[in-house]
């Protein structure tokens, strides 16, 4: 399963406890590990696999059977697949609701298989981001609870405030 | 000479054929290289190459004259012709109709000439791309028929419109 | 300090003159070092280091207290800090008005000012590219005089224009 | 915790033992994600990550306190512990017997503590590796019995002998 | 088929003459472009396809069967493979007889089949190199007459020298 | 003038003297930026350019005269020069007397000047690494006072010593 979970929320629950129901092992994938202080892209790798590991240990969930592998962009969308392939341990299946993922996986022979759908208009991390940036608590009813918490005390909000800020100023950006 | 070739077109063709009338000998520069599965660089590198290869070959053109070079980006705008120096055969002059590579290989002593032009605003990479996702026949007269053939085989209609979905999908796509 | 420079202006220099009051040493960076010939930023880091050089010697600044370093950019935001502390003489504080820059150095524990405010919106980068575009000669008072004839000398209004042709343009471009 | 883990043996596994006695989580490291197929780094980042995870919950050790993180090599020492830091949860001290490793940590202010020793003479990567080589099945003893099944299902000691035999050739190698 | 063809001999001509007479097309693939102006790289990747190309040109072989493709290195061993297969036209087998090359591509379930074998004692690009620069002519007879012309017209017998003489030397090299 | 600058010694010192008095500005060039806390480099970019601002300072050297630049290195030697030109300031002679800088900058038409030469052999980095690594006092003669005085600020000696012992060590090490 791949994503960039800017935050995890209740959609990608739903989707892990899916897949963990119809397969023996799931592995995580976050992608654009790189990408951390942006707007669409709040967290760093390390804070991800830590909010993800938080989650799915506080729902019950197998850790034993599930993976949290992070991985950086590359330039080549032709070599992606393959990219996955050397950072994950071995797989059969690609869960993904992602045409353009689906296209990549299935031209080099990969299985790919579509999760039930959730309510992706309210439940999405463009969302979740906007609400948190409005100062709008019902964000917190889109992740779980133990989600919630790790981004209070990594005290996102703030983040997204100071790099929102940036983005209307004229002058230099790390990144942008 | 220096192009995406997303795909090759008419225009191309026509600017090719001038080349090999005035010269002895034409690179053929591929750039982006490592672009592909996007809306505006569809097509990966090497299937650029094997496009070109056929319609140079169909077209009757001289493929003992012509050298087919793909070249991936770097960072540095300024470096760049010093890039394009080490990956293609020794050469002369440049053909190009762009004002920024005008600018830069005049910048490092390198001769620029300007093809003669053809209809732009048709007869592009961007308008055939754009008529091939709304399913309008139409951008088969733009390229040559062995170029369609490629594109056919190669089942690209198909693969921007998975791309174009992906677009409008508010979840991870391995490159933007 | 930290910057663009595209191109140095009075707003910079008064900040320099404020920092130079205030501490020791100053080690004036030069962010996006690897961008050059784009409308954004037209100038290579070696030619943005000759300005800076030139400025900071003809308005009689302590070049003998004055670094200036020049730092390619880097994928990943949250290892900025360390990325201009490996390139950087030994420094304690930074200097910006920048709110991301601000979070990213605090997050590690460096000390952060902000220097006093000028009139950004008309002494700014974007303002007197957009001048120099224009052909309106005004952007002139806004740099210190041996600024605008480095910048004459090396062509760079010219250079803006070849660029913003190029962007019009529906070929290839080096780098967008 | 960091290493390359090519492969885990009993030397790591009881270090794993030692920190998650004194600490309540533990971050393992595996660096040189990018290496694969090398005399000295047979093992895909992945592969190692299914081993670790292995090994772990085979041992009896507690998943739910550790993390497994990949990390690619970069090319700075100086900004590698930042590298560290963007892609692990968030530590306090650092486990290291690597005089270097232990300077580049503390010279960002990153507590240090070194684990228990072990015999490395015999218990260490690269005696295993040389072992696998060689034919020699005294490795099996040198490594839990979950990972010497791991190793035995990828198939590595044949991967070892095609890559020895590919140095002694004269051709050409995709990476030395 | 795969090589660096530093610089391309009679064992490399004989091996695509084998390779011509049993498929329908041939790619000739030149990795590690980005190396040159080293011992064991003297030359960049267009005077590669340069002399390459008039070798085959020469020897009265079908270039509108032939494609000379050239690759960059890249850190990932184990994803080698799928960006040969972004660089080049779509390919059914890999013509190799470097083991490490069969295994990256048997892996991922590509066909390899080993050419028959030349003398590779003497005809190899080591030999060819160290016979340059001892200034001994015999390398003229293990390479095309065409390849002898163009490694005197690019000066490689003295760029070998000029390189020779910087690894004596205790000062800077730009790469080694 | 091009060097690595691990230390600046009284060599450089000379050279830098003789430049100065034969040319209007110099620049040096601080080549392999990115290396850091290996035996080979010992020291950070921003380490160089604070040591050498200090030893052109205490020198009595004119500052307003000489620009101090970094450089990190890339993968291809045939665009190193082009990239010396994107961070430099404009040039027209390079002071090297290494051969393969002699020829990459001649093959692109630069004029290149070689240093009269100095006891390579005693008064090199090589040597005063060696020396420092041994405890031998000998190598504070062999650098400007004010080089002494920063290598010892920045316990140049005990980090060689760390970085000594990791390479004894048979453990992971994020960079050789």
């Amino acid at each position: 399963m791949v994503g960039r979970f800017q935050p995890i929320h209740n959609g990608h629950i739903q989707a892990i406890k899916q897949i963990l129901s119809e397969t023996m092992e799931l592995v995580v994938v976050v992608g654009s590990a790189q990408l951390s202080h942006t707007l669409e892209n709040p967290l760093t790798a390390g804070e991800r696999v830590y909010m993800l590991h938080e989650a799915i240990s506080s729902e019950g969930l197998d850790l034993s059977r599930t993976f949290i592998i992070t991985i950086p962009d590359i330039q080549f969308n032709s070599v992606w697949p393959a990219h996955v392939r050397s950072y994950a341990p071995p797989f059969d299946v690609v869960y993904t609701s992602n045409p353009l993922v689906t296209t990549l996986f299935e031209e080099v022979g990969v299985k790919v298989r579509h999760p039930t759908m959730y309510d992706r208009e309210e439940c999405s991390g463009t969302n979740i981001r906007r609400l948190m940036l409005a100062g709008d608590s019902r964000w917190t009813k889109l992740v779980p609870a133990s989600v919630a918490a790790v981004l209070e005390e990594l005290q996102v909000t703030q983040r997204l405030r100071s790099i929102s800020k940036s983005y209307e100023h004229s002058n230099f950006q790390p990144r942008n």
